[in-house]
């Protein structure tokens, strides 16, 4: 249960020669989440920390804003497919907790009926998450470091070179939380549900680490976390930059050795 | 109008300097895919080649066979908002070739209710596109140019850093189109939407190469179009892999120089 790698017979070829051999593979696997009892979304994901993936995903969905909303959160035993048990998961809201799930399943495939565009997108993030009210600034220094820790933080990648990863950092610099998924989204929303479980809930004053880029999606979930900034070796989009100019985060991108790019509110980072 | 790249101000920082520097970001959009006036799906995507896009997209989802299937396919005027034309697009079936939009819009977001395991995705899957019946092989050498070639088509990745890539090959080894776009899975559409448009298509015979992870959606998208090898510099995901060897894929990754690892079908390499 919760294998984060399959074993698989592979060819391998070098050159002129071909072997066959045991590999190591990332596992991917379906995730269903289900919002008293009825089906809201499927994840396809790396199982691990699914109750964690759960929640993160709800809070990105602006559904749960705090521990309080969620009486419980589990593996659901699925009575027609019992094998199918590890990837289903149930979420119970608290009472008064009100969710329009027509709504939210809408908003999972397609788009409000006001136009879509990349402005009218933003209007729609900043209405439900508005900008940030936070003074943290940090200095570049600060963020040198950060890749080669949560390196050391992710040993299914060093087996399989198949997964994303996002990792937390409190404001002295401390890795609080490091996640792995085929899903850079998953992972950080595994981030995300582990500091609600932790009642670290929202995150401001803190650092998000993504591996790869900073897509607007990614930029979306900081926002709502009210996360200050997200990190990441590599670029942002400008999707994810005009959020982060209308929300007062900032994006630091292209993080390799002791060069850096600050995006959106580049004050954050001190001179 | 389709500008892959955006303008924005951001702060350079090497080591104690720091300086403020205009820079190219890869563009982001939402695009919104209308059959026949209903709204189906929201992509996140790169601008350009949208009515490709939109195409491999209907193609994956199996709900486009063919290029008699679709009558037109262009951006959608939208009377609310007309700054956001270039992110709708209007896709126009013949008649005769039916949709069950609610189901294709479930399918978007959950699952169907048969139960949820990686097992059950792959016989949902190889029902609607069987196992290949294609007897294309493939030597070692063939694949080793094949990453450096895709490279010489991204001209927005050198400048942004921020983009995957999806390119097409014949079997003599012909770089037929590359795509690039923010999300792996838009840029294959691209590819499939861009075969699909010139006749060429279903793909058997053809390898398909992707910047990146092989993940199961896609090992997907590729089975769907006959597709009878993957390519990629990266690893696959297990449940690619389980889809590759039930379905006679060959997932060819850790593409590197002259050394490969293949995948599933292992026989599609000549020895």
């Amino acid at each position: 249960m919760h294998e984060r790698t399959a074993g698989v017979t592979m060819l391998r070829c070098e050159d002129a020669r071909a072997v066959a051999r045991e590999d190591a593979v990332v596992r991917e696997e379906p995730l269903e989440i289900r919002l008293g009892g009825a089906p809201l979304a499927v994840l396809m994901r790396t199982p691990g920390e699914d109750e964690e993936l759960a929640l993160g995903f709800l809070v990105s969905e602006r559904v749960v804003r705090s521990t309080d909303d969620v009486v419980s959160v589990r593996h659901s035993p699925q009575l027609a497919d019992p094998d199918a048990e590890d990837n289903a998961i149930q979420v119970v809201l608290a009472a008064g907790v009100e969710v329009d799930l027509d709504a939210l399943r809408r908003n999972l495939y397609a788009s409000a009926s006001c136009g879509i565009c990349g402005k009218a997108t933003l209007d729609n993030v900043l209405r439900e998450a508005p900008a940030l009210d936070d003074a943290s600034r940090f200095p570049a220094a600060f963020f040198y470091d950060l890749p080669r820790r949560l390196a050391g933080e992710q040993p299914v990648f060093s087996r399989t070179g198949g997964l994303h990863a996002a990792a937390l950092f409190d404001a002295d610099g401390s890795l609080l939380v490091a996640r792995e998924d085929v899903g850079r989204h998953n992972a950080v929303d595994k981030v995300i549900g582990w500091a609600l479980r932790r009642g670290r809930f929202p995150l401001g004053g803190h650092v998000l680490l993504v591996s790869g880029r900073i897509s607007y999606e990614i930029a979306q979930k900081a926002l709502v976390a009210r996360l200050p900034v997200v990190a990441a070796v590599s670029a942002p989009t400008s999707l994810a930059v005009d959020l982060a100019e209308r929300s007062g985060m900032a994006l630091v991108g292209f993080l390799r050795g002791t060069t850096l790019n600050v995006y959106g509110r580049r004050e954050r980072l001190v001179r």
